[in-house]
């Protein structure tokens, strides 16, 4: 269902719109592209918004066949809540745009809403607004603002060599789950859980350095955070989900799980509400973005919707 | 282009929406679904942020053949500007997800963002994030966060019997234009201009009690803020765009003009920044969203993307 666009892929296109982009001296914008969320300063406030947005489109994102309407509810809902958990934050509101094709009937809409509403308010945000469309393909597109105290949010830019790499759970179920599309790595693939209360620990316990989830793949993810905070990084075999493949775990998409680094002796705990918390390496001096894997240069496979070759 | 959904329109999906949300007490969401934007209160603030969220569909909104890159970047945005008008706000940034399809090549998106970041930024709003995918149909979802002073937003419900109502602009000319395809009505169609500097006069200066902006025609727009408002209104012809018929005035969509209430004897100067205020009318006590239009009951013909019967 790939169809690369000519001449560049999604990183050249927002590389491009950063560059481009000025932020004027004083904005209560403090972070715009490049990172889970934006970050906005309102004037006076004991808090700053995080603020990510995602699009779920049939025929890319998920197919009519296997996705019911709640699970496009979930997902939906799930990968923008996942780089709220990325930053720490807590989720507030969410605004959902749908554009409903033929086949989705009145009964569909109604479930998907269901699902969404009560999904998001077990997370403390409230469906606050939207738009509504018809068209030919199922399309959602889900903003969520969270909330972090003044100046705390997990970014990707705060890696320093000699800061440890962990990533939680087990990697690669999502990517297998596409595969065999069955069991419980299907499942894992079609209701993946955002990480908030881990996100949460990061920041006020265990003050890591860098967050992000795993949304692209260990390896491009991973790259990303080296590339913000410009270093490099070593790392061994990540743990892996039952039946995975080494390859399902480094380059698999769609994990949803947490890659984060700490100082140097912190005690990160080895589990946090039952998840494992795995260190899988260390942050180096060296090339930004330069990525060793067993001491062998790991290329970034992740998701890049208009890479012109994978 | 339109294929209605069974069961019920747009506004029918958004009631039981309404119906369905609680947002619970103390919470920092003063107002959700059911106005121009979402009214959110950062702890602490001496703002309150405004979120608006609008989708922008070939096919629906705009087709291929006549809207270039640019034009829809310019009409994308001003759909969610006339939002933040319409409560009085000043734009702070933006989020833009986009979804690409295979005809649109790199320098239709590199065009496309050019002209939406050069036009957010004459606004006061800077692209601080969103999302971009491949997909079957050109899309693109603007969600806007604009700032208003604590407790100043404009909004639908503050009409009350006695109250005058005014319109901005002359009305009809965006129906006219997608009639004529040519000629000032055309580009008014393409082009229309958020009222951004009239909203902020109309909270600051003329302390209107309720506003909404005309996007889906004068007839169903008024009949909302009467709805929110719980009154019903008279109103005598309002001012037509040059060539535009009666039918256009009442009923077309896409005008982005500002309707909005005042106090009696409040003085509206006729005109603003060189755009004409007109009083068309008056609040009264009645059925909440009853209009008489030279005395007889005017329907709401206006644009419901899942309305069954038109």
């Amino acid at each position: 269902m790939k169809t690369p666009i000519a001449g560049g892929g999604e990183q050249s296109i927002t590389d491009r719109l950063r560059s481009l982009i000025k932020i004027p001296t004083g904005s209560p914008l403090i972070l715009g592209i490049g990172d889970d969320c934006a970050i906005y300063r309102p004037r006076g406030s004991a808090d700053d918004l995080l603020f990510t947005t995602d699009l779920f489109i049939e025929g890319v994102h998920f197919l009519r066949d296997t996705h019911k309407a709640g699970d496009v509810a979930r997902k939906a809902l799930a990968r923008s809540l996942s780089d709220i958990a990325a930053m720490g934050g807590a989720p507030r509101f969410c605004l959902v745009s749908l554009c409903v094709p033929r086949w989705a009937n009145r009964r569909w809409v109604d479930t998907f809403f269901d699902t969404l509403i009560a999904r998001a308010a077990e997370t403390g945000a409230v469906l606050a607004g939207g738009d509504l469309s018809q068209g030919e393909t199922l399309a959602c597109d889900v903003t969520i603002c969270g909330a972090v105290p003044r100046a705390t949010a997990l970014r990707r830019d705060g890696a320093r060599a000699g800061h440890e790499i962990y990533v939680s759970g087990m990697l690669g179920g999502s990517a297998l789950g596409l595969e065999v599309r069955k069991g419980k790595a299907w499942r894992r693939h079609l209701n993946p859980e955002p990480r908030l209360d881990l996100g949460v620990c990061l920041r006020e316990k265990l003050r890591a350095t860098a967050a992000i989830d795993l949304s692209d793949g260990l390896s491009l993810d991973l790259r990303r955070v080296c590339l913000a905070s410009g270093v490099a990084a070593h790392i061994s075999p990540p743990p892996r989900f039952p039946g995975a493949t080494l390859e399902h775990a480094l380059h698999g998409g769609e994990e949803y799980e947490l890659l984060f680094t700490v100082r140097p002796h912190t005690r990160v705990p080895a589990m946090f509400q039952g998840l494992p918390l795995t260190r899988i390496g260390s942050i180096v001096e060296g090339p930004a973005g330069e990525i060793l894997f067993d001491g062998q240069p790991l290329e970034p496979l992740g998701f890049d919707h208009f890479k012109t070759s994978k």
